[in-house]
């Protein structure tokens, strides 16, 4: 289990970096999860074209505030980056109040919250602040400062490629353009890199596993330009890591296969861990990059676990996501809980049974207690679901849910009942 | 919204009317009906074969009624024509008390109501007549007139067809052949002429529409034996219209099918109405023309929505079936609840996303909100719905079934898409 | 109904004698049955290959007993065989207590109960005992008795087959080889063997029948290995009767196929028995013979049909499942259930509407009543159901399932309209 407090340092160390779609504070937040695994960086160019979007430049930003008429400088982004409006244009000059009050957001019904609000594709200033400051700012001329630069830049995409025994491929997927926000999204992608830790540490991997950090959307959308045609191909499963940060039940997402390989591990997982869980079917009017995963060209097996889902809870998008809105032990459990998902898909598999007529003589083989009055243990048990189900058209996964007995004693039964001569392992498909 | 009044003028002056199998009561109705939306009149002859069935003879009643002991004319046809047994045979004679009793139909457990009885295949005379009056009849000799004529004439079957742009067809099948009763039957063909004229006033039909005023199963059989091979090419969905003038909840009766387009296009309006409603699987043992559409040879997607469905309400196939039980303006309500069904099937089809590798950008096409603050709108969500399972697959009323926004609000954003170039309208199979 | 009276004199008769998976008394058991219909032996030499399996040695035992330090002769296999473990070695000669306890079996939590224990497979000697009686055991020496012959002589099936019009086949199978247990396991041979007798004076079969006489597991599987391939090609439905003595509600264990005839034709019995049932999916990790015939190279449509099922009831596989725990009446239920179970797979067929286009006139042919009052009878709706579904891809176990109606009625009434050229039997297949 990986230490509450490890994972406590990294979020304290990227939190008040300036993340966007694009830009140095992304690459600045990579340079610092890679120390837990290298990652590659893939520059796309602003303006290349991917599917029906183009690359928008990259966006930096030098300083933006604003000084009011008594001359105190306020919105400063340096203290706080969700001020400035996320690719906020350039802007220098003086404007009345009125004027001002034309390019800032915040949100009446939650008067202590800043907003986070983006434009990323028409052009605009602007600055974002609670209602509060906002009722007190007075009248009079305000001097506007943003000085940040849209140029021919590049999309950086985050990659961990982790090669196992097949191509099979699973793919984590998290998004690194949310700039100070905590749940909704720093947790993705610190959930990410040490899951990519942990998977990295596995002494033998059946599956190879992929882990990206991308900007939201756009940056998916570039993720399957390039490796569109390789996922289709090769992903046995997927999942869209975000919002995995609060101490709150789990949600998953279906895919919108519904009953893909993603969905059903994610699925055995949760129920084994006992606790009920939320379970949403796929819904492509909100989201996250499973909406570019399953658009209907690609029709990936790619589902979301998540905690509190974006949109569910109400400091969503707001300042009030912050580091006290998450549990560092719960991003623990959440690195966890993907490393048992991770942990099924490696033993999951589908078996022939090489004596399917009639039952074989477990005895005969050491795999049966030799005393008729002995309950049949659960190996046992187990073992017979097993050897009735493998004709080829069960996984492992589905003997699991028939039976009840876990994927991972189901998997060592199998193991044992293939050194036996009494099952074969079909090729992974 | 058609006016309760209008129905109710129609339903008084159809009223008195002696319908039946055939004759001139079925024939007047239908150029009462027709000042609505001109009916086209196919007679077939009497003696006619029609798969297992023999057209009848055609039935005309000049008179009937019975004189009592003391010279009373009871039993009057003229004044209530549900006392003449349906398709009686002409009797002229004297008959004892007793011997008369061996004629009249009466129900003990309903003792003032006239009940509806009909003896089509077997020759027979008799009267219908209240438990009440029945039990009042002295003893002595009474005089019984039944002036009736079976002659070689013909079924008349009545029809409206309505051409769209392609011969894909939508059937509306009602039956004329009840005498003075109000929910079944004249609400049926009430309801029918009504929509017919709805229909008739539309600016654009996709689809064609047909209208039939038949007698209840020889007619049916009539028209498959004309149509079958048409209906079996083209008919889209299919209703039998009958029972609808209740002030009730609505009855669906689902076709053989059971998720036939008939089916789900009533599934969706009724649903819609946020209502609950009462949902039927087929029963071939009870019912109406349903049962010949869904013969098994010829399975046509026809289901029935009702109010009050036949055999379940206590003045069934009774005189208290009258103008008392119904409500004109439940009448206009299920005129106007086909006229939703209409609608749904109008607007239905299935589309081919152009652009299915991702989201298409819609900001850029106008189709997005450009400030990421706003709550995704009803159609920013329906479009995504829209794109994500427009893959051939699926049609709009499986779009609005797992999406819950309406069939009509997808059609527009459906539309707007083909304009942009995002969807492509796939031919109506 | 077959008299409770009968079914205990057989009972009694079997009781005393000592059955195993070999030996003179499974021959000696089947001697007594076959009074009520002969039955056939046949003969596998010990030692023979069967699918994964050897067949044992066979087992008979001359004497098995022990005599305390004071000289009193305990654990009689006379007095009750199951003293003796199942299959135990001969062995004569004195032991300590402390050494005799190595050798004995009881059950702790049910001191007065006597367990059933079995050593097929691993050579060893043993004694099963009450734990009342040994915690009474005194200190000394012991002279331990046990003179068995474990030879090479052979396992003995005992079969019934009844031949039918056609070479379809409905197979029963129960197992002999429990000693002196009466629900699990005197009441299955006893109710397949009074079945066969009720099945044997059928005047007409249209359906052939099989009942077997097996010891569980190495029995069903020599069967498999002589009849396999046959019953491949010709079974249609097959149940292990097993555990039917108790006078408890019944129990539907499925087959692997979950709606396979057996299943379909049991379920519409016990649910027209109207009291509830327990409904189980096959599980292969407990159970009887349905483990054989159901694994995956077989996989073929048995079910069975229980009372207090194996494992679930405290007496069970102890010397506490006595004639006290089982009712006489309930075995003769039993039988009752399952001649029901064979009338409904005798009278069920599939037909073809010869009349499909519409409904055909029935009052033309007397199938209907001719006056539009009555209350369409049972029948009439029976018919009508019958018409509508007979299009060659529903059973008549279908057409009751959708309807209501019984089987018999639909069977009756499908042979009168095969009578009137309305249907036409569909050959069995």
């Amino acid at each position: 289990m990986v230490a509450a407090d490890e994972i406590a340092d990294y979020f304290d160390r990227l939190w008040p970096l300036n993340r966007s779609l694009t830009g140095d504070g992304v690459r600045e937040s990579l340079r610092i999860l890679a120390e837990l695994v290298p990652i590659e960086h893939t520059e796309v160019p602003s303006g290349a074209s991917v599917f029906d979007w183009i690359v928008p430049p990259e966006w930096n930003v030098r300083e933006a505030y604003v000084v009011t008429p008594r001359g105190d400088r306020i919105l400063d982004f340096r203290e706080n980056n969700l001020h400035l409006l996320g690719y906020s244009t350039s802007f220098e000059g003086k404007v009345t109040r009125g004027e001002l009050e034309d390019h800032l957001y915040s949100l009446p019904a939650q008067p202590t919250a800043i907003p986070y609000v983006t434009s990323y594709y028409e052009p605009r200033w602007g600055f974002c602040l609670s209602q509060e400051q906002r009722d007190g700012l007075e009248d009079g001329d305000y001097r506007v400062v943003v000085d940040a630069e849209h140029r021919q830049g590049s999309l950086t995409i985050g990659e961990i490629y982790l090669p196992g025994e097949t191509e099979r491929e699973v793919l984590f997927s998290t998004y690194l353009c949310h700039p100070s926000l905590a749940n909704n999204e720093l947790s993705g992608p610190l959930v990410t890199a040490f899951l990519a830790r942990e998977v990295s540490r596995m002494p033998q991997r059946r599956l190879s596993y992929r882990f990206v950090f991308v900007p939201e959307t756009i940056g998916s959308l570039c993720l399957l330009h390039l490796r569109g045609e390789h996922l289709l191909k090769h992903l046995a499963a997927g999942y869209v890591v975000t919002c995995v940060g609060t101490d709150t039940p789990f949600t998953l997402k279906r895919s919108r296969r519904h009953a893909s390989l993603a969905d059903r591990a994610a699925v055995s997982v949760l129920r084994s861990a006992r606790q009920g869980f939320i379970d949403l079917d796929f819904f492509p009017d909100g989201g996250s990059d499973e909406r570019q995963y399953c658009s209907p060209g690609f029709n990936l097996p790619v589902a979301s676990v998540m905690r509190a889902m974006y949109g569910t809870y109400p400091e969503y998008h707001t300042s009030l996501d912050n580091r006290d809105l998450i549990s560092f032990s719960a991003l623990s459990e959440t690195v966890d809980l993907y490393s048992d998902i991770v942990a099924v898909l490696e033993a999951n598999g589908s078996f022939q049974n090489l004596s399917p007529f009639g039952e074989p003589q477990l005895g005969r083989r050491g795999l049966y207690p030799t005393l008729g009055t002995a309950e049949a243990t659960q190996e046992t048990s187990a073992t017979m679901w097993l050897l009735n189900m493998s004709d080829g058209e069960h996984d492992l996964l589905q003997v699991s849910e028939q039976s009840g007995h876990s994927v991972a004693l189901l998997r060592t039964l199998a193991d044992r009942c293939v050194a036996s001569g009494l099952l074969d392992a079909l090729p992974v498909p």
